[in-house]
């Protein structure tokens, strides 16, 4: 492929950097609706959880925006090689965060579902779950906007004790429903809501692979990427 | 944007049938994943199971094939408007259909988890899930390869009946799970296996929308997609 950059430089750098602030605004947006789906649920209430629904609307529109804005950038500047494909690169992380926007709007519709009368104990340690996926968002994000491939590394190893979290839960949400038969519709669907965090963390994972292969030219090994989707 | 074809149309015509080619060999091996899961999931079959989840690998490497014929196709014919449209399809249907994929390879994943002596009954009615999520995949993939907006709009009405058969079986699920305590742990596996065929109908919805929009340039109301996801 061509090396030469027909394109003016520097209107190509304000096309991505444009990419670039349309994500980031995509991920502040994600790890806002993975914090208010959490607290709907932890407070059961289904009208913050309706608005956080809702809200996934706005995701969606800025995920049009990139496809648009990537679409002209390719038409109108050419670009060749690398730049074509860090245009593709954010086409496909736009595409990423609003996946994981998507799990936090799950989350945030099953809150109806719950009863809020008796609540459960496991559900304490969902937040704490949502907490650390939600980190690994913005961490991810974080090493996209620096192009910081260690950073994306450590997002990847995080994923590990994500995941070591989620088989936690499970196994101790399939104990309580044992225990106490008359929960089991509502751990049911906090097992949902565990299993929707551990995904944000393996699309977390996903962009973090993504930014280290755009930084450093190397593929994350398979055996690095088995981990994905957890155990159970 | 410009309207001016000025790419050999012949040789794009080929270049995107190449793209079509590799998207409908996606599509063979995420139907034949779900299928063999399914069976695997059914005869308890572990061995069965790690080799749908290995076979996952050809459907990864097939979408980064079409990624890097959709970027030399976009570098070497600098396609325009509708041409470029189509392209930027391509690659997102790929992606779409990658997780499908991703889906089968988690129900296989869970077959170890699920102790075979006692088979249990709800085990019974997946199958026939899986099919229909299996026929929407199917017909999904069609309507992409025959630009047919009537074919793609049935699969989206198709997606209520699959969200109805997940709701039935979970309810199933919870119900055996309360008369059956020991069985907790099963059925939770195969509560996410009910999950999983629910999300692959949801994905061949989102093809489907792509297709009717690339087909007609409308896209389907929000009130078409907003039974998304399932009620539970």
């Amino acid at each position: 492929m061509a090396n030469s950059q027909e394109h003016t430089v520097k209107a190509f750098d304000q096309d991505i950097g444009q990419l670039r602030g349309l994500i980031s605004q995509m991920g502040g947006l994600a790890e806002s609706a993975i914090a208010e789906a959490m607290v709907a649920l932890q407070r059961g209430d289904a009208e913050q959880a309706a608005r956080v629904a809702a809200g996934d609307r706005k995701i969606d529109a800025l995920e049009a925006e990139v496809e648009r804005t990537a679409v002209r950038i390719i038409a109108l500047r050419a670009p060749m090689a690398d730049d074509l494909r860090e245009v593709v690169a954010a086409l496909k992380i736009a595409g990423v965060v609003e996946r994981i926007a998507d799990y936090a709007k799950n989350i945030a519709r099953r809150v109806p579902q719950i009863e809020s009368e008796h609540r459960i104990d496991p559900i304490s340690t969902l937040p704490a779950m949502a907490k650390m996926a939600s980190e690994m968002v913005h961490a991810v994000l974080d090493a996209f906007a620096a192009r910081d491939p260690v950073k994306a590394l450590a997002v990847c190893e995080s994923d590990r004790a994500l995941d070591d979290f989620y088989d936690s839960i499970f196994r101790t949400l399939v104990t309580y429903m044992v225990e106490n038969p008359k929960t089991i519709s509502q751990c049911a669907h906090l097992l949902f809501v565990a299993k929707n965090l551990e995904r944000i963390g393996d699309h977390a994972t996903n962009v973090a692979e993504m930014v280290y292969f755009a930084a450093t030219g190397t593929r994350l090994t398979e055996r690095d990427k088995s981990h994905h989707g957890g155990t159970i």
